[in-house]
């Protein structure tokens, strides 16, 4: 068993979190059409092929205008024209002239001012009308200026970027109909425990049906990478080793179970040869951790515990998908006061079951939960976001502010 | 032309949202795997078959034993066997005895309390080998008891839940393998204006790429919906109303531009016979908003521009697409510290586009976009929250606390 042990003392949550990504490398990359790419990551920038807006645009119906006839108001002008977006008006505007004109429209030559309508009495929409400026602008005002929004030929979305639907949006607007993108992960998914059936069977005695795999097959899902069932291993040697030897072109394998020090747990001495690191992390829930490899496939070996495996899984495992799609991963997290006392934290980073509520006046308030056991998950269904304390924090009393880190909606 | 005015007022956005929200019926319903309903909403409550656990359980790896014996330590204990996850035993602990334990093993009878195993010292594995427990425990502890979680026969998640990873995961532990859930709605998309042109093709003078079309696709399908692409309609009376009628089976439309008041919009002018209301709405960007119907079609009208169409997408759209789907929607709002000072607010709500960061002691900090102009896509795309400024919200100064809205990941 030549698996390295990190000393008596705990690995902090951040140190494990380095580790991890510090071992991953990208997957490979593939063009998709960007009607397709939600959720993925781009592995190679995108230039804009397009200008936009491609010239000066009127922000606003109204008028174009010389910006010198409207010095001084209320001033008459002549309607030669119209503009309208995908219409442009193609003459060029003189002094004592104005031309009606709509939003998205180019701003005609000669105009250099776009005049509201609602300053403008206008007797008619009839060229050759006579219209009256009740109020003037300054000269640029309610125009886009080309380029406005981007260039052609500078970066729209940088390599690494999540595709989301307002940077899918961008990018088709700047002229892209497909991205390089990094494949998505797919991550092996093996459950151990004598005690596990799988869903749809009855449980005999001693027996319970297997869902933590069921929820890491719908988490890795959200997290935008490919979920591969492995089934269950049976707590025998080797049984872990062989299910993921059997598996083919996993980016990585997540284990449930099987990780603390019981002599029924025999991942650790399945993953032998020096591979392997069993890290008891400062945190809680989710204190033992696998990390290391089986042949080349990177294992992460999660806690049994339905929560536990849950809190590692955000913790971690999201972070992880992100490395090996090419992209970052950061967690936001906020500060919300809290409506009930809590003693001192002992050595390991807490995440606290909880739910947010909206205050008085805005403040952002967060309810732990009653308990907090690690087996319970309907408290963590019913939750919606996690208080986190620091290792040592101090008591707190109602209403001190404490840091949070909302679940995400599909977690 | 028989559309409502709502006099010169303008709507708040919450009385805007009710109105929309209160005209919408929930879509049929389907059984699903849960495997695959990641995302969806329940149409009916999920009750436990179930009771998590199923008995008494050890919550530590250790030795099970009676309390009464562990009241005076350090006390001698003959080991008589040894239970581990989905391996009971079987017989009864009596005085003086230990059973060695793991942790989700059933507690054994006459066993009411679990010793960590870090407080025994054993010299083997062996049973009637004698053990010495250094530091007793309290009656009942690290014993998860029966129904801990949850009990057979209780409601395990209530109809309109969203099927989050975490509830399929306890749906799946409490013995369900399917869930009734709303059918996803189907959003038909529909673009509207002269000056575009599909994804693909090469703008001409005055012309854009349309844009909004693909943002919404990729947003609706974000928000658990199917997205229908309904093409782009011209400027022309009729050409909204027909390609509306010409689909089938949607549970709403949504289309962008053509809500101003200019005289080359018409889908105001289209939706005729009462069925409309054309809204301004409160807000910055977005003020135009047409809601109505088209035969029995429930259509939401965005506006054009991209940004302000991304805005009230996910201030009115996500929460529609919820309510179809017989959930809920809240948004969820911060506080954070801003960056820079702003000017007073006007009469409308802002949404400003901005970037959160994390700043000294944890505070939350915010950072506006320098330039908020609603045509910017790069902006958009490159920001991480909202920044919502109610109407008349006076001057702020660095470092006032601002409510934000953050972004969703694949908004």
């Amino acid at each position: 068993m030549a698996h390295s042990r990190n000393g008596s003392g705990l690995l902090s949550v951040d140190a494990a979190l380095d580790r991890i990504l510090a071992s991953l490398s990208t997957t490979t990359t593939t063009r998709v059409l960007l009607a397709d790419a939600l959720g993925q990551i781009l592995a190679e920038d995108i230039h804009a092929t397009l200008t936009l807006p491609p010239q000066d645009l009127s922000a606003m119906d109204g008028y174009a205008v010389r910006a010198d006839d409207v010095a001084q108001c209320p001033v008459n002008l002549t309607r030669v024209g119209e503009a309208a977006a995908g219409h442009p008006w193609t003459g060029h505007v003189e002094l004592g002239q104005a031309v009606r004109i709509f939003t998205g429209a180019y701003v005609p030559n000669g105009a250099d001012t776009i005049i509201i309508q609602e300053n403008v009495d206008a007797p008619s929409e009839a060229d050759q009308s006579v219209i009256t400026v009740r109020e003037g602008a300054a000269k640029g005002r309610y125009i886009r200026p080309a380029g406005l929004d981007i260039a052609a030929g500078t970066r729209a979305l940088a390599k690494g970027s999540l595709l989301s639907a307002r940077s899918i949006g961008l990018a088709i607007a700047a002229g892209a109909t497909s991205a390089v993108v990094s494949k998505p992960p797919r991550i092996g998914i093996l459950s151990t425990g004598d005690e596990l059936v799988p869903p749809g069977q009855t449980p005999g005695p001693g027996q319970i049906i297997s869902s933590n795999a069921a929820f890491l097959s719908a988490f890795v899902k959200s997290c935008g990478a490919e979920a591969v069932d492995l089934g269950i291993a049976i707590d025998k040697p080797g049984a872990v080793s062989n299910a993921v030897m059997a598996a083919t072109n996993l980016d990585m394998v997540v284990t449930t179970g099987g990780a603390s020090v019981g002599s029924h747990d025999h991942i650790v001495d399945d993953l032998a040869d020096g591979a392997l690191d069993f890290w008891k992390i400062a945190m809680r829930p989710g204190k033992p951790l696998i990390w290391g490899k089986i042949g080349k496939t990177p294992l992460l070996g999660l806690p049994g515990n339905p929560v536990s495996t849950a809190v590692c899984a955000l913790v971690f495992l999201a972070p992880a998908i992100s490395k090996l799609g090419g992209g970052t991963y950061q967690q936001q997290l906020y500060l919300a006061t809290i409506t009930s006392d809590l003693p001192e934290n002992d050595q390991r980073q807490d995440y606290m079951r909880a739910s947010l509520e909206s205050g008085d006046d805005g403040l952002t308030m967060v309810r732990p939960a009653h308990r907090q056991d690690s087996s319970m998950m309907a408290t963590l269904a019913h939750a919606n976001a996690f208080i986190v304390r620091p290792p040592f924090d101090p008591p707190l009393t109602t209403g001190d502010t404490v840091t949070i880190l909302p679940m995400p909606r599909l977690f």
